[in-house]
């Protein structure tokens, strides 16, 4: 029988959906390619229309989409992508998710609520993505709500150093907002060599749910508190916080966070604190929206971009999750 | 052994998403019961907050959610609901979907397109549902994308009933307002005992995709005709077949559509149209929301109870189906 | 450690079951390649033995298998090489239907009714195949009911461009024989840029089902016919259509139809018809088998190569899903 | 709010595909109940339809299918009668199989063959059946190849007790046709006190597969042997073991097997054969269609339906499967 | 057709493997049942062989295993009984997993790590078990694991309830024995009205993984300290954290705690302790069995008991889950 | 947009999980490389950790474990090895099980049983395995249990050859110990084209399951007897058969068997048996260890070894599967 053979070679293709185009294109130069022209609108109704202008067929497929507001759009509408790149034989299709939306409801607070985290994992498998990429998941133990590979990136490192270059490193102290946050805090402390604090909310016994005051736990009179989060939302919590930290005699507030979610009244409560810097990623568009003197926005292009040549030419990743 | 047993009695739950309320009220007076206490919010960066302040433990739940704009906001939220009642144990769950989203998008028009209508269906297993009862699909076809019962509902005998006794029944003809959707007007015409009559949509050799004319096929010279669809969006499509009938010596035109979208232009075009009448139901809150003159609403909420109720009761729906 | 490694070439093998191997050699000369030496028998009670003769591992796969009569039999016999390719660790699994059985059952006509072809898609996933490739689907929906890649293939350019070659391309007058087959019928107009014309079934009112005339919308008098359908299979619908075409006056009628299926009297009907001409391709024997000489039998080998290639390849195969 | 409640109570609904309704009519009098009325028919080509003319909602339904020929057909109506039930809200559905096709092809005997007994148990759960009633599976481990319940029926309790009340107890000697059977054959001298004897195919050294003779192990001289298997297909193997037992100087044969396939020249040889009875039981209809007077067809019928009721009652149906 | 038709009663089996047996018949007790007889031993070669010795047809089934110490044989135990329910037609199975075990592999600490926690619920699930019962989670997320109602008790209100009422309830200050347990002792705080306090690891900057120190973050002089934490395995943390605590001038420490792993080198460690008194629940069999009198054990059945009930009566289990 | 490609290249890495590390430094020997680098510990309270030391993203993968005692603990330790290769992005992962447990739970014997051996395929699926490759399987069936590639080995010419070579082959007879292992005697009589015997079980009629005697079918008297079966357990029935022959005139008895368990009172068993020779291959670290002389062990790892080559490379593995 005469042989009908190929090689083997495989391609590389990015896509992005329409929430967060700027952070496609800083990855895709980062890579040294370009993104897939895509047709993507609403139609008159809302339902989203998608089409790639371009053979996908036995590609890798890349596809970025940040889940900034409005989020069940985006989410979508990176559903839509995925399904059209699996009806479109696809060889393999990788979720870019630099910040993964509905990630605090990665647990039942209370009885008779979803697990919101759990079921996006699930529709994106569903949809038929086979891998995702994603940033600072607010919790680890997201990851295992995938069942697949799922390639975790840190941006502590990228954050920490800056800080740590333009700061006293001495005067340090590394503060977590709220008694959650406390593991988080404690590896910028092992990266910065910096002793650790705590604000700490009480509840008012009377009142349900109802926070009497922040206590401090730990020493912060005369130091420059770097308060770490993962995410600023509404940055209720974390003004509330460095307020404490002033009122407890802090020297300065730095604040450091992966995700600049950065909704309601955030921004207005950001030009209003005491807080001297916030530094954010560009997971999110928001934080560059703002304008803020305070806000530095630093990229995290370079990390998304590595983490993808790495998988595309199977190298290992685990310096990238791993290294602070 | 000492014997631990319980009764099999089952009891219904009926919820309601945010997206039309005012219907799930009505089925629930039909079914003489009331809808569970729900809580849903959207956190300031849009993430939705579902809790139910009822147990559901075991119960058979319907929840109720047509998908009006925001589209994708009460689709994400419907998802979300049904994973709650999941996680939350209840015995079986059905999902009620009076107007189902991206049922135009059930087949791939060009290469590299999603099949949307094929996502939802997979995305509502996904999250946990067993049944679905819904109204009017865009196609037939689409029930045969969900792996499990659908009910799929006809509003053609309620609204064709209605058009009769307030029409004279001699001088109407039914018509197609293009090709694919000539079998729904071959069903009202049985109903009706009317002739048929189709607009056909002339492309220009020399355009691609460009609507050169309206051509009508069949008589419609001095006869009332009644324009069938099942929903009507920007009503572009609708409004010039109307114009066409018009053009072609009509009497007098009604358009009688299921779902009322009403989408971007669509109220402007109904005010100026010739049409006389449009006959929509209330799978969508928007028909009722234009507060025109010339647009009458009818209740599908006693055709969804009787469902409901049919299903509950293990009775048949198929009469329900058929009967027109 | 020592490296083990291998290159990444991918070879293609086709194989063919017992329904219509006649096709699957047309296509294997259009890919210049040969068939898989098969063994496929019955046992003594109707059970299917099948065994390939040479190794597949590692193999992209195509298995050919058109749904001719006995069609059960034929689709038992592609799940279970499906199973056995699977099993014999085949690199993927691409199943050609030229032909896909129970299309017609695409959705559910009254309460109760299965809906077949969706069960066919589920069941040829569940043996294991990766991907389907089919010619011009009963609806094109039905590529939805597949979770994964489908590639449908169009045989309108093959009909119509041999049918406008060979006719008086100004007296055309495409036809569509029934109220559900309008969209197809538009199709071809748009491709001859012919005029459209409808044969609309009456019902009789006081009898359920039972079809009392045939009533042609549209002007046919004088004109040559081209009635267009998927599929023609007892010819009773296409042949009361022809007869309604003639009594309007028409010129001449030809019937162009992908699938020939032809069963019980279709033979007999297409010889008594006045119908000048029927043109078929070989997705299926029967047509061939007739050895009527008013049955034109143009092959499909060179469209399903193109495409198996293009898969192989990983070309775009939308070209052959669009272009008309 | 309002209660909207209903009883647990629950109904019992049998159905028959077309392959065995005798079987299914006794099955329906051993219970009591009859079977719901269903079309059943070929459309021309070939396809089946199916429709149910009851409701069948949170019914328990079980559908009675035997594979007997044509095989194929009567698996793809019982997989089609199971989708139609899944998608009318069926509570749960029991597939009853007397006798299980594609049971032999239950492991690979060679590189690049299916495992068609496990794609068999695939197909069945895929089309939505929870539970498999069957009788004298091949081999045990097949149930294996069914993830959720399987009720294995043994019919040896009512051949072997039939054989013992009909026969010189002190003279039997149980005998397996072959290498494979010794097992089964194994638990009949249990039941019977009676001795074992096997026949033997030695193989000739010179030519693959050619058998060269049939040994007897163990002692046949002057007993007589009941020779037992759970099938008898082409009825090759049995009536050339029987000479062999004959040759050996056995008294008599007896032949007892549960499913009398009887396909090919079965007839031809039950009737020349020297064997004095052959005993069956009707899982097939075939062993009553041949007419023979040497043939004896016992019920299986109060066994199936004993189990179904168990079933259906949530009774034990253990001593159904361990009692012999 | 004469109705077949059985009530819809329901009956609760409880069964028990065989890690922890004394807690499921504590449970029974609570219930005011017994223990479905189960066979249940090792073969030769440490597999292990289940069988029930009553028929659990229909029934909803709750089989408790503790995954203490040979854990894996308990977790395989634990699986084997699914399965065994799965194919003997239960109802409905729920797995009581009072300690859930490799809770602490809920998220990977490095590349290539495995999660186990997830593949556990996986493995659940594959079994054939509808709903997780289980007591304080290492990590509230686990619960998103499952795919399906997991239902999560706390013990804390036993245990913070037991400690007030033996206490001198004003000079208790609650410990976090490291940053990733702290939001857990913050609930502590708020049902206490305790303040917090936290002990701090620091980590050496020239040796990876080194711990230098262990500092105390909050005030703890002359308090009564209570350590809390979700388990004690070795007990090397906690005890190391008691001893930073008396360095600090604390009063006394008590450490409380759900699970009693106590494995390796742990009871010698508690007994050397300073610490006043450990309180541990039942979950697991070892802390009963340390015999230390500084040891006090609280049952976890009522609990547990509790949660069983309003499952099989469909109540809510909601007040179980939040009351602290 | 410029291109971003790679080449297909792949790589095959070796894993051994700690059962039985000789056999995988065996079988990496004859591969020609190493095993990678892994941690695999258990924790105090026994839970297994494992984690990879090099990078597997994109590798074709080999996970070695033979299911020795402990048994539960090596099963799992397997799963868990697959599970964090899954997570890392291994290409494939290959299931190398020389010794599949559970084996001989491939059918329920009794009610209310497991099949324990479907689960284990169950639960390496639902981990993340894509193929398994074992020896000598108990029934062929088993590969059923798995819905994916499984290459079964055999052991058969590797031990035959062995006894052909060292006996006297004119004097064997091939002896099944049971009625069970009939057939797989069968195929040692057709490869060393020797007589047949069989020790069948007598039964106590009036003891259930109390064998009174074996009883030997066939001619042993002044034989050299090859008792033949997959695997020895306890060696009690072995043992036994073995005496039986003796006291039939058996000139010598040797003893073959792929799977040297040896569980329990094996070795002493051994010890004291009359048995010359016993011949197992290191599918288990057992038959090694026991150092009695009489007891050969011959090496599985050049069968294995070839397998993965073959698989790696997409060569065929049939004749490894046949050839006998």
């Amino acid at each position: 029988m005469k042989a009908f053979a190929a090689g083997g070679d495989r391609r590389l293709l990015l896509f992005t959906g329409r929430a967060h185009p700027a952070l496609a294109d800083s990855i895709a130069r980062e890579l040294g390619t370009g993104l897939v022209p895509t047709q993507a609108r609403d139609f008159a109704n809302g339902e989203i229309y998608v089409r790639f202008e371009e053979s996908v067929r036995g590609a890798d497929c890349f596809v970025v989409q940040s889940h900034t507001a409005p989020i069940n759009t985006w989410v979508m509408e990176q559903l839509i992508m995925i399904d059209a790149l699996k009806r479109a034989s696809a060889r393999s299709i990788t979720v870019v998710v630099p910040f993964y939306g509905y990630s605090r409801q990665d647990k039942k607070h209370k009885g008779r609520e979803p697990i919101s985290a759990r079921l996006l994992a699930d529709l994106i498998a569903t949809a038929g993505a086979d891998r995702i990429i994603t940033v600072d998941l607010h919790t680890d133990q997201i990851a295992g709500f995938f069942d697949g590979p799922l390639d975790h990136l840190f941006a502590l490192p990228t954050l920490a150093d800056h800080i740590a270059a333009h700061t006293d490193h001495e005067r340090l102290t590394v503060v977590s907002p709220d008694a959650g946050r406390v593991r988080v805090a404690d590896r910028w402390c092992d990266r910065l060599g910096a002793p650790l604090a705590i604000v700490h909310k009480k509840r008012d016994k009377d009142v349900a749910h109802r926070v009497s005051a922040h206590e401090v736990v730990g020493d912060v009179a005369g130091r420059v508190c770097v308060l770490v989060d993962d995410m600023v939302d509404t940055a209720g919590t974390i003004c509330a916080a460095a307020d404490a930290l002033y009122d407890n005699g802090a020297a300065d507030v730095i604040v450091a966070a992966t995700h600049g979610i950065l909704s309601g009244p955030a921004v207005e409560r950001l030009e209003e604190s005491k807080v001297s810097r916030f530094v954010f990623t560009d997971t999110l568009p928001t934080a560059a929206a703002t304008g803020l003197d305070k806000v530095e926005v630093l990229s995290i292009a370079p990390l998304v971009a590595h983490a993808i040549r790495e998988i595309f030419e199977n190298g290992s990743v685990t310096n990238l999750l791993e290294e602070m």
